[in-house]
């Protein structure tokens, strides 16, 4: 396979290959003209760049290394997804790392991501994770760090989230307009902020709606489709009354919806369900699944953004001789949940 | 963080920094008890290799890349998760890049993963990739390629499939027995092996039966729900006697569950349905869908497998001075389909 090379370029346009390199890789001596014809050129002639050859010059790989908690959540593949379509048009390819939730696979893999020379690294932190060192190593080496999701406000990074209060305190409310009087919420581990933060939404709807706080309506969850089931059955066990479930998270509502549908429990007449995130699955259980959207997409493309942001921060930094400037707060982006409504959540007049 | 070094357990066993970086190595020259007390001793003292400085010393980083044709698909995250498992436990790390089905991104990942030197590439084709080029790249450069599921003869890589054909067979008979009597297919692309295979295996599976093919009732999709949907809306446009559906794979059946629901048709006592692949929403459909399982960890665990193998393999060539031997056939391994039966291909008698 014969290549096109600068030297092809240069002889085409006659001019030298040291000038067809920098055009390509934007130096500021080339003027706007030159670089718009040698890339041009570049293109017609089918031109790649040895990207080896050119991260060796210019000191960067332009790969960024994403960590997610776990690829089986479509949440996280769906921000995924939003970060390779505006990485890709800017340059940049991705690799992937899955902690699978736990903090050891976590380690290992920042560990990973570091020894390959990523530019920088945008993660979501796992449930699992017992400390934070290996996040502070990142920022340590002036790795750009990203947070999204499944941030801590110590890493002091640039970080995009959805509003979690917000979403659940609309997923509440609208059990509530439907009429359902006696709302139990299923919650995630709390030393998850999130988590604790749906938690705090759906207390706060019900009081703004001068529902009663009902302990026993709280039960506390691990995020599984077990886990659902083994929580209605808790619930269904201690309130006679519950008429609905705000569920902290998609396969915990599906573990509940399997359960009060195997023991004979009417939905959404008799008990209303809505989670929060959106799965893949949501639109096809049934009664599908009314649910909270997180926009996976948009946070993957903020998260892409506010790397850029950070590369040239990074970049700006080392022209000034590396002073060091006292650390400004950094950016963080807070996303609008969005109510999905679906058949679970609609309670049909009753006679 | 001061680490523990190699010096700290040569001081602790009186005994030099070289024979602690043999033993760690597994250098020959070192007697299996020393290493022995070198490993509990490194454990004892939380020793953790500092993984680049080895990498640069054995000329491996242990890391391998992973390609697969997009993390929506359950069945490559099981794949994925079972390679992990294997991994980890021989001392490997693994990236991922998902191809998004294109061409173009599976050419980008392969550069990618090759430009952070990664020890060995475990893939599973895109379904739109136009030519092979970047993986003859990869065996060119010397790099151990292991494909598994979606593979290609040409590349000449040891490679783990499922018997597809076995799996079609074992669906559509399955329908047999259970009394349906006009089965249709939905099918795949054609140009992808796996995808043909589970046509044939239906076709082979009627007539094995006694039962005519109807090309009516075959109908070529796309593999994904909206395909599904249409796909199920020609094939009941076309025969008003087909009573069962044979779908490719898990999302096209779940289109044409969601059409057929809507269209008023009773499952699985008017029609019945079975997929392909066990896809994580599957059990929770309704009717829940029976299906093929491909055994997906099974699957990655016996890729890793191969690539350790090939890594040895590799050794062994340098080792005998590159010396090039007739390049023997690949290993292929092939494993069996499980039936899984739910509620969508459970004929109730009639009365």
């Amino acid at each position: 396979m014969s290549r096109t090379t600068i030297h092809d370029i240069a002889k085409e346009l006659n001019t030298s290959p040291s000038t067809v390199s920098k055009a390509l890789n934007n130096h500021p001596s080339i003027s706007a003209a030159t670089k718009e014809l040698i890339k041009t050129t570049a293109v017609n002639l089918n031109y790649r760049q040895n990207r080896l050859a050119s991260s060796l010059r210019s000191g960067r790989t332009n790969i960024i290394g994403i960590m997610i908690p776990s690829s089986d959540i479509g949440f996280f593949g769906g921000v995924v997804h939003g970060i390779e379509k505006i990485a890709r048009s800017n340059g940049y390819n991705i690799l992937l790392f899955q902690s699978n939730e736990t903090g050891e696979y976590e380690v290992e893999g920042i560990e990973t991501l570091l020894q390959t020379s990523v530019d920088g690294i945008i993660a979501s932190i796992a449930k699992d994770t017992p400390n934070l060192d290996h996040f502070f190593d990142v920022k340590k080496r002036k790795v750009p760090l990203v947070l999204f999701d499944r941030v801590k406000d110590e890493l002091n990074s640039p970080s995009v989230v959805v509003d979690d209060y917000k979403g659940a305190f609309m997923a509440t409310e609208h059990l509530i307009q439907q009429g359902y009087m006696n709302i139990a919420h299923i919650s995630g581990p709390q030393h998850i902020k999130i988590f604790n933060d749906r938690l705090c939404g759906y207390v706060d709807a019900l009081k703004m709606n001068n529902l009663p706080v009902n302990d026993d309506l709280i039960q506390y969850g691990r995020n599984s489709i077990e886990s659902g089931k083994f929580s209605a059955e808790r619930l269904l066990g201690r309130s006679k009354d519950m008429d609905a479930i705000f569920a902290v998270e998609d396969f915990t509502a599906l573990g509940a919806l399997q359960y009060l549908k195997q023991a004979g429990v009417k939905m959404p007449e008799k008990m209303g369900m809505i989670g929060f995130g959106n799965e893949s699955f949501s639109p096809y259980v049934t009664p599908s699944l009314s649910t909270i959207d997180q926009q996976p997409a948009r946070m993957g493309e903020e998260a892409f953004t506010l790397f850029l942001e950070a590369m040239a921060k990074k970049a700006n930094g080392s022209q000034n001789g590396e002073v060091e400037v006292a650390e400004e707060e950094p950016k963080k982006i807070v996303l609008d949940p969005v109510l999905i409504v679906r058949e679970s959540s609609i309670r049909t007049p009753q006679g």
